[in-house]
């Protein structure tokens, strides 16, 4: 058993990570960190718990410290749920501490050291680990995407090998995914709001360094350019996308690469038994009755039309954020890097 | 004063219909039909009035007439909200009984020589009433396009003198689209459904005839392409979409075509002061605030991006159905044709 | 392990059913039946399976049957989730031919000698089985009641000791009651229906036979009265409801009787931990956050203040249908009756 | 006309009261205040407005000022927006200096010598203005009920007479009650929060103090018990309630006295022409339906039964507050206090 901590612990993904650590086989959750105001108590006083599913009773003993990294010292991996605005220099200290870091926050995931993995993508890019202790530091990042790169990411991975120079996304987000707090009920009921801060430029920056190619000691980007309209709609969780992709091949084609997706992957225990599922049913997916499959993991695919265009769909805050970044610490600890 | 009656006037753009022409300043609404069922009964006792503006309780003192062309010997021109499947035959009866018929049914859209029509857009399309005529019919019928297609081509309006090939659109379309019963609570709260039937094909089609060019007796499709992806949204009223025309000019050009933009029309009841509304605020338009402007007649446009990219969002039921056709009746009448 | 049947199990409630039976320890689904138009289908291609858990797979593989006493012949017990509008005649030539029926429909619920049972408030109404069997019947009709009737009596449970003359319940239903098709979207979103037809009339008498006491061959009810106000509210899943029961007891009394309670039954399969959970919370039950506490079997209370006032919350669908009949259905098959 | 301003004019009730005001034909807006960093600049500039009417282009072009009392040397009558917090000290300061003040806040309301009043219900109560005065004081404060104590009082004006003892509410509130930002969507979506903090004390006492008799300096209490139970619900505008009033006399008497009510207050602007609409139909008042009735002035009643139970439903932002405001300075303009 691994002892890791969360950084952050008490908000949206915070919670998330708690609940997929808490009777985790292979990690040890002993360290939960958030505000000063909350140091010193348990938490399941300082948290307001507000998933759908039970409160985690034995976390809710731990007593959370302050987040920092002297708060760390029992740890040897440490999940970062922090607000980006803080996390650059926090998971910095951490990592030149001789911890490892698994982060789903943006501070660090274009540096061109840091790898940014979709587990079953690019698991290759971890290598860029020894790049980062190549010039000294003891410990190591590694990021997840966001959210919404996320799901459009492992979306493409069954398709990646027919050529496409141009991807066009059209994104229907989940209000989760600005945090509880973010959305304002009177802001989004009955309503979309066709813009989510630096959304579109994530998506178009973090496909090319995920599907790029570890060439040494740096990402070579693909060719292909990805163009996103990215908008907030009027549903909990699971992010939802109209893709068009410009592949020429035939829909038959590309059905049968999306049926018989396999990742390169070893078992991994928060791995779904599909990382993606392919619909045939004309109005699949659909976020509230598909974002659960897989526990949260799977990434659902259809509507698969001439163009190529098709629909994905998946859970942001779990295989879009604390999920994401609990596979990539699962892959990581069969690797020799802790 | 033309006598005016409503087809199917208990529906859900029947009733818009209604709302519509129950004070209109040219029209005198008479003749409003209905089912067997209802035929013989006041309109205000046998409508479930589902509208949030008040009820015309002038028009709830017409008698229903059974729905054919026999209830209509007293008007002019008759609006047309039949729903698809009866739409056809009722609607070519009340034609070549000498009727005006203004439909908003799909059913004759892209017959040869119907004028399929958005009133700012192609008002000169209403030429192929001539060649129905030339055939022997003494009235006429005028569509006006599916409530997604109007929103967009409306949209593309201020723009369509720069030269695009392709055009992409993803909606987010609000439940109204379906008629009052069309989309079960427990199918759309929380979700969204990434299909709705025919509404693709209609928008990939009907656009290419209302943006083509009348030649002689025939209109002339335009060399570009629409490829769409339609979703159905939580969101009561207006479509959203995100377009894509791959123009190759700078943002700032056509951001001055979007603000620049006059339709070739005359001043006409229903014509809104602001055909298409360009928004420069980052996060609009967004359809609870904005579908109401111009009274529900107002195209709105926003996030203008490189690419290029925007989005669109309209009043579905007043602007993409019952108010369109309306105004294609206004405009109808400064000509001749009655 | 007893064969058990779903009558009607392609709707809203039969499809519970079909969940909560798929994998049960004590009975063995065998016999699911639909309508004509299904019947000698698989219930895999016959079935739009709209719960947001997994499909059931081996019950997708059993053939569908038509409705009726003829395609149960391998059952001994069958789960009645027919609209009450066909459910009397059925049950009864059911229970007329051996079978033991546990029903959903209302059709049933108010005969003398049918008992209508809330597990583990009023077990002992099952001795009406015996009137039932007096008068020659083989089988026998157990019902439970409508599902916000349930939430309440469960609700009362804990406190029903204290003496209590009138019960005053508004209640916030979710659509879901209304089954699939049963509530549009334009009906009830940003909405409240404050009217759902016979619903206060079924709180009002069912809750009399529930909390009445067996007297021989009848039910005497108690002396309280009941006065419900009944509102659809745009909520997925879970009713929840504002209880004034006028209790001259302090608070602190009634509180210290919800910590305590435990009912007098038996442990079953579908029993949960705690059938009355009570929170302490200020802003607590919520429908989202709580109705699939006891995998939806438990009914949650809170905000207790004086009046006595309180909220009751429990999941429409499963406390209050299809799992309150398998609950029935359990404690049947621990006494005689099968 | 009167010179008018609004104390925080940017929140959501500011902005109310600045759309009721920007035209009204007695009231001539010339003053808006906001926070210190608003201070300055131009309305439109600093004002994000949200409602979904146009934005009301000559208030755009009004000056902000910084809240308090030096910047109101222009105005003879003031509406404060402020949030409880600090509005008690500038509303006095207001009121010392000479000003009017008109309050939606709860600062004073139930200050002995404030009125609190519903227009229709109690005018009379603005006798204590001469108390205020009586005491040095050269100005007044005037306060409205919280919104939905006003919403109930007024539905229950057409039947004070009839004797009740026991009042009981069971509300369901809109999230526009809580300002713009006051419930997150992830707090609300698909749910319900069975408390709003302090609302059932307000309703309880408030209530009490419109609906007494005043008797030279004070208001001598009605005999009757009010006992509340407030929550929260995904709607947008409109508290909707179910009222409980132990009245013997039978439904039909009290049907009449809601039908054939007319308060007797003179004709003013805001006044709408049925302060209480009657419904008969049985799933009527609806808060999506019926809110905007008399331009958010009227409240709506429905669903009358024995008990005596019934149904009332207003606007909460309009008539529960920068109406109810605004009807009470006109009022108050027919007499001689300015």
């Amino acid at each position: 058993m691994i002892n890791v901590g969360v950084l952050g612990a008490t908000g949206a993904v915070g919670q998330r990570f708690v609940q997929l650590l808490a009777e985790h086989p292979w990690f040890n959750l002993t360290t939960l960190t958030a505000s000063e105001r909350s140091a010193g108590k348990l938490y399941r006083d300082v948290v307001k718990w507000r998933l759908d599913v039970p409160f985690p009773e034995q976390a809710g003993d731990i007593r959370v410290s302050p987040t920092g990294v002297s708060s760390l010292k029992d740890v040897d991996l440490v999940f970062s749920a922090l607000p980006a605005e803080i996390a650059g220099g926090i998971e910095t200290a951490c990592a030149e501490a001789g911890l490892g870091v698994c982060s789903n926050a943006s501070s660090h995931r274009m540096d061109p050291d840091v790898p940014l993995v979709v587990t079953e993508l690019n698991p290759d890019h971890l290598g860029l680990i020894d790049v980062q202790r190549d010039r000294g530091r003891d410990g190591f990042i590694v990021t997840n995407p966001n959210c919404s790169t996320i799901v459009m990411t492992l979306a493409l991975a069954p398709i990646r090998d027919f050529r496409f120079t141009d991807i066009r996304v059209a994104t229907m987000q989940a209000v989760s995914g600005a945090g509880f707090e973010g959305v304002p009920a009177m802001g989004i009921f009955d309503n979309i709001v066709p813009y989510i801060g630096q959304e579109e430029e994530k998506m178009e920056t973090e496909t090319l360094k995920i599907m790029g190619t570890l060439d040494g000691s740096t990402v070579r980007p693909p060719s292909f350019r990805v163009s996103a309209s990215c908008h907030r709609v009027p549903v909990l969780d699971g992010h939802t996308m109209a893709i068009w992709a410009d592949i020429a091949d035939p829909v038959d084609k590309v059905r049968e690469a999306f049926l018989n997706y396999t990742p390169s992957v070893p078992a991994l225990p928060t791995l779904p038994e599909k990382s993606v599922q392919f619909f045939s049913e004309p109005d699949r997916p659909q976020p509230r009755l598909d974002r659960m499959r897989g526990r949260g993991m799977t990434v659902s695919v259809g509507r698969l039309r001439k163009g190529i265009r098709f629909i994905a769909m998946g859970h942001n805050t779990i295989r879009g954020a604390a999920g994401a970044s609990v596979l990539n610490a699962e892959l990581i600890s069969t690797k020799n890097y802790l």
